[in-house]
């Protein structure tokens, strides 16, 4: 018997999208089998993933899902598929719901007849607008708790053992989301002016491995516990910066002032000033700074000092 | 200018459901106009309704609903709207999830592109298994919650007002939802033995007419408010009884005892034995007691004592 048939097994959806990407070389790296349910649409792509997990193809029908678990057995199944939008339109109603709703309560309804039991969701602090327990800053991040209140039908009901991680922003190399990092590459390389809000908003960024390495972690908790329950967690860097400090860290990590001119565009509506405190994950720490993770985005860039 | 251009508007949206088609009736004789929303398997028989509703069709499309809402300009929507299942099955999960969140999603989107503020929404005391804050006896219950997660983005974030109202069984004239009262007219009728569960479980039942009172309640309340808020309250008749009790009243009613057999089969899965309490809807109180309530039904079969 080789290794390969003794290794645990992981079912990853969102596979196509940044955290879930890196989460594939992260398992394989820890000696996981992957597998991945994927939209037609990204099933190439994936087939060729380095990682090379097997791909189930999804086309929206709900027996594609319960085919997919019932046939890979995972021991975990890490829910990261979604669709991020910051602001929606009326035509991305019908999107957002299939995908960040009825996807999932495909999924969990073949856990449920698969009596596979141990889940790890990713959900966003976005949905704890001003700290509430539940303030959602836009309709993706109601959706995501909409999910959850259907995750805990199947807790009460299948005997699911599942973890929420409610993540902040997130970065680290190969991220196609033009989030802020991105955009400071980009003024770093083009030195071209940029316009941004006053910049007293509060950002905690935890690096893409460490993000994969709480996941991880909270699959150790889950395949350790026996009771069926939800528990929402947050993935925090402990470091947590006004996004005028976070600017003036990253001139400093790259050895270059930027060509910024804070206060020149106004705050998002419904801009969280303040991310939430949260529960964070029992017993994990991110590893990786946020100078190191920016020193190591910019080697990968080649624009780190002296390269 | 004719008292029909002075009137309120309503929308209502399951109006060929059996709590919806009553509403019609009660809006109707309260000097309201209606409108409804409706599939087109549904919309032909709404637009023979005696109340003469306005029919808006819909086929799934967000666009449909958006249309419909910005056209009619309601005061107040109903939203009763959703498929009902004690128990689903894999094959289910799309139509429950398009029905119960999608219809619902795509109806909150339109009021905000409306500018329509006023929601009166059906809800269920299944989302309150045990008495619990939440904990849904069913999916059915679960993807109810799901959309008040859904709503509450919209009272955040375009001014919604908006009540749900909790209900526990309900019963009347014309009900074609095979519930207990229509077995208990069968068996009165027929005189065939009847198998039940031990029969311990407590009831609430409240008249069709005492709900559709309880949502013009509702509606006054919010529209003599101006806080955008999402507030849940209870629908309950304020008489309790068991099952075996609430046979032994309708038997009293009917005059004459049913050949039914207490314990010949098990409690379902997940019975509510005690149904939640809640907090009651303020200001309103039932007006049709249980007696009376079985009396005008008896009646309207033909099947009162002395008939």
């Amino acid at each position: 018997m080789n290794s390969a048939t003794q290794a645990q097994r992981a079912m990853v959806t969102g596979a196509s999208g940044f955290i879930g990407s890196h989460l594939l070389g992260y398992l394989s790296r820890a000696g996981w089998q992957a597998a991945v349910i994927a939209r037609s649409s990204s099933a190439a792509t994936l087939a060729s993933h380095p990682a090379g997990p097997k791909v189930y193809t999804y086309t929206g029908q709900t027996s594609e899902v319960v085919g997919a678990v019932a046939d890979f057995q995972p021991h975990v199944i890490f829910h990261l598929g979604s669709l991020f939008l910051v602001q929606h339109d009326a035509t991305q109603i019908e999107p957002l719901i299939s995908s960040n709703i009825l996807f999932g309560t495909q999924l969990l309804e073949a856990m449920r007849l698969a009596g596979i039991t141990t889940l790890v969701n990713a959900g966003t602090a976005w949905q704890n607008f001003e700290g509430d327990a539940y303030n959602p800053v836009n309709l993706y991040a109601a959706t995501k708790q909409a999910f959850e209140d259907i995750l805990l039908y199947y807790v009460e009901t299948a005997g699911l053992k599942a973890i929420t991680l409610r993540l902040f922003d997130t970065y680290g190399p190969a991220d196609t989301r033009r989030k802020l990092l991105a955009l400071l590459l980009d003024a770093l390389k083009t030195g071209e002016p940029m316009s941004m809000s006053p910049g007293g908003q509060v950002l905690d960024l935890t690096h893409v491995e460490d993000v994969c390495n709480s996941f991880l972690h909270a699959t150790g908790l889950l395949l350790n516990r026996e009771e069926p329950r939800h528990e929402v967690y947050t993935v925090s860097s402990e470091e947590r910066y006004t996004l005028r400090e976070l600017v003036a860290i990253f001139e400093e990590v790259a050895g270059k002032k930027l060509p910024i001119t804070f206060g020149a565009r106004p705050y998002r509506d419904r801009e969280v000033m303040e991310p939430w405190q949260g529960i964070p994950l029992p017993g994990w720490h991110a590893k990786i700074s946020l100078r190191e993770g920016l020193y190591r985005l910019l080697l990968t860039e080649n624009m780190a000092p002296g390269n």
